[in-house]
């Protein structure tokens, strides 16, 4: 698959000054033609968020909400957003960047725009987001979130603010891998010689395939997702996927939060179903661990949690896990009461993992 | 200072595996006397770890426990002692690794020395580094933690199992930086230009100070700690303070926690008393965020909770803050109801940390 027009490079600094300039045009026509100020934006509450079959990610509905200055809560909203907007447009015209935290904290000499809580600074550059169609990346606005580490046989070359610098993600890193950068889009890819994606759930798991050398042996390409990946870890995913055309496989634990982050992956989530078309890739694939290789392969277990059965009783009902595969897995997995993490392979001896399971399973799904 | 006999580099390959034969051996030897076999170890209670001053860290006090095969209980501990000597030392012997959560898995394999927890590995393997005086990261047993990254103007070489690499922690690394590995003692130092170490808790405040150049325009060393370091963070730092003479200050927040993150860098932490000569560094010191700064600067805070107060009251009565120092700090804070973050200093701009804050206090304690 390409890249499509939706998934276009983010544009330029001056084209994400001009998207903030917009909307601040807006207002003041509003204000000229002798209109009440407001901004329109989808609703974002869990009813408004829908599975797209076509796209196979979540997006939001049709239900909008108007933050409006005719009411006095609706006005702070709206100046908070015209300091955001200036904020915003100064830092990306110098080249700067700040955190998501650092905001919420310039704002205390911001007057009756000052925010009383980060969620609130949070949810409005995330409604920046929904109504300007750019990315909080591309405002250079950063998360406290670490992205993952990258191994295995890519160069990139990253734009830094100290210059440009040239990494084969093998050859130039230690065994620790490539740190990715909050905003991946910083980095190109120069030459690929891997020929998927093996995105792994915990670290453990991650230094067992560097030391067993499976990202040399079969030309994979090894991506930290740590737990519940960050926003730059699924953009990278997406734009390896989309630009280079390499499968995606996602390899965690075998408990519903693992399947959860496998969906984020592959689908998104309403909390950002905003930046689906940028963040999901509903092409990757799961390779396990499988509720049916806990008894293949007679794997260490512990027993479901309350918590556990009810997550993987949603979902049952969760329109991302509506195949025959996960019904037959999820409904297994209810059934004999477990759950195993990755690094139970190990029960099997070290190299069991990548002497025998992944390349059977990768080679059932056709990445091998 | 320089590097002491007892933090002299942790030995070869076969001076481990010796240390192991020799525990083996010494059990070998009780059976041919006609004892019963047994081994002695620290106890390793609260009461029996000491606050050293001479060496300013923690160490184990002289009441020792003993395992014994008189019981059964404690056969098996020794039978399990037996087992884990055996697979390290063909582990080390084939250069392999593994982690702790492996090791657990493994002794499925093991019929009645098969672990019931994790906690039981994970103890036994400590129990092994203080009887055999070699640290966990020689016997190649890997945690799950994640090591920090580091920026600044360093060389450094890895041996990696793929070759050495040899790589400058600023002109070869991206904005993410160079991540070190699970075993900092595979990293050697080639040239130092460095000035300092500056160990910082957050991740937004490390971003800040990468984007503001400040390794740059003051030499610094800016060690991510990603809150609570990993005992592979602590080592590089006490490394780069004993073999590059470079002193380190550590910047946190200004609450009862970041307070013992500081506390674990500079005299380490009860848990692994064992590992203080390795690990801590007493010669570290503390740059802010002070109680003091909250009110010379008017900084944004959060009101101190039930928990942050008898963190406070606890560390009044620590050892390692036994001083006037943290005595009117500790004492300021308390009066004063308040916590503040690092990134809090942003409501004085975003450059005021690095034109300002931290130019005055690292100039006050002499290291500009």
């Amino acid at each position: 698959m390409s890249a499509d027009a939706e998934d276009a490079p983010a544009g330029s600094d001056d084209e994400v000054m001009q998207e903030l300039v917009k909307l601040a045009d807006e207002l003041y026509e509003q204000i000229d033609d002798g209109e009440v100020p407001r901004v329109r934006i989808p609703t974002r509450t869990k009813n408004n968020v829908e599975y797209d079959d076509e796209s196979g990610v979540w997006v939001y509905g049709d239900s909008q909400s108007t933050r409006s200055a005719a009411s006095v809560s609706g006005a702070r909203k709206l100046l908070r957003l015209a300091y955001v907007l200036d904020f915003i447009h100064d830092q990306v015209d110098e080249g700067r960047s700040s955190t998501l935290r650092e905001l919420y904290y310039l704002s205390e000499g911001w007057g009756d725009a000052q925010f009383n809580s980060q969620d609130e600074s949070d949810r409005l550059v995330e409604d920046l987001e929904i109504v300007s169609d750019v990315r909080r990346e591309r405002f250079r606005m950063r998360p406290e979130e670490d992205g993952a580490t990258v191994i295995g046989p890519v160069r990139i070359r990253e734009q830094t603010r100290r210059g440009e610098r040239e990494i084969h993600c093998q050859e130039d890193v230690g065994e620790g891998g490539y740190q990715i950068p909050t905003d991946v889009d910083t980095v190109e890819f120069l030459q690929n010689d891997s020929e998927f994606v093996l995105a792994v759930e915990t670290g453990g798991m991650r230094d067992r395939l560097v030391e067993n050398g499976f990202d040399e042996e079969y030309g994979a390409l090894v991506v930290h997702l740590k737990g519940q990946p960050a926003r730059s870890t699924r953009r990278l995913i997406k734009r390896l996927h989309n630009e280079q055309d390499l499968p995606v496989a996602v390899f965690t634990d075998s408990d519903p939060w693992s399947y959860r982050i496998f969906g984020s992956v592959a689908y998104g989530s309403i909390k950002s179903a905003h930046l689906s078309k940028h963040l999901a890739t509903p092409e990757a694939e799961f390779v396990g661990i499988q509720p049916s290789d806990i008894v293949d392969y007679d794997l260490p277990t512990d027993p479901l949690g309350d918590s556990d059965i009810n997550a993987l009783e949603n979902e049952l009902d969760d329109p991302r896990f509506d195949t025959p595969y996960w019904k037959e897995q999820i409904e297994l997995q209810l059934d004999i009461d477990k759950k195993a993490e990755q690094q139970s392979l190990a029960s099997r001896g070290l190299d069991f993992v990548t002497e025998s399971y992944l390349p059977e399973r990768l080679g059932e799904m056709g990445y091998l």
